[in-house]
């Protein structure tokens, strides 16, 4: 029989060892508070909460507090140099609507939605969790994941403190 | 005398030597195209660029092309909820303005501008190159180095792309 002493090979060298811990790194560990308005908010009111909570992204929920909508920088600004007046339009009609959002849970790993944020090229992802209501699945918020949290993460591992 | 053969100790394991290569990352490496206005171009003109060439930051520039400023969609929304004519707004009033203004070299380190963004909570830093004009420093755009940019080398690295 082998002896169970001394080390043994594991095939691994310290580069894969850090890769497939940096991988294992979760939206968890790095996600930032929601901030939520309602889709029967202005569009006015939308700005002036994006710039009092000072975030980039805005999620839109309904009377149950469900996920409805995202609202970034970009749409509020398409809207601002649009004719009609910021007070007299809900959000609900310029937000990005479920289901065409793209969503994550806090076990989901993060390098996949570094690669969401790049591919689809948004500002801010968030972060949900299902319940069920009605026989159906609804999201609740409650997180919110940016490039902002990506970029912390590249420099706790560029620091090295990610070991 | 020590024999000069087999191994040396290095004193490094295979993380070290990995954080090591992370840290030499450039903004050369990452950075993106800029984009620039005139500092003689509307709010208006700002906001309708910004969508064309689809950047969250735009940099403004003098008749010289040196930098003289820098626009954020936080800037250009603040304007457009303001009660002034976007169209006869010039962006030199409501930029962020030199020296005001962080910027970078295209052989900065990547590690030290994640931090700055981070830090000082800015979207988007002009890449310059330093030329000297009537006895004064002045600085030509060459690149935009922004978050996006930022995780995509966190994604490069977390997939072993950087080696």
């Amino acid at each position: 029989a082998r002896p169970r002493v001394g080390y043994f090979y594991t095939g691994k060298t310290g580069l894969q060892l850090l890769t497939e811990r940096m991988k294992k790194l979760t939206v968890h560990d790095y996600q930032s508070i929601p901030v939520v308005v309602n889709e029967s908010a202005s569009v006015y009111d939308a700005i002036v909460t994006m710039f009092l909570e000072d975030v980039g992204t805005l999620f839109v929920v309904d009377h149950n507090s469900h996920l409805v909508g995202v609202l970034s920088r970009k749409d509020l600004l398409r809207a601002s140099i649009g004719k009609q007046e910021l007070e007299s339009i809900p959000v609900s009609i310029i937000m990005t609507r479920m289901p065409n959002i793209t969503i994550c849970e806090q076990e989901d790993f993060l390098l996949e939605m570094a690669k969401e944020l790049i591919d689809k090229q948004i500002d801010g992802i968030p972060v949900v969790k299902k319940v069920e209501e009605d026989e159906q699945i609804r999201y609740e918020v409650v997180g919110r994941l940016t490039k902002t949290n990506i970029t912390r993460a590249f420099v706790d591992l560029t620091n090295g403190e990610i070991t």
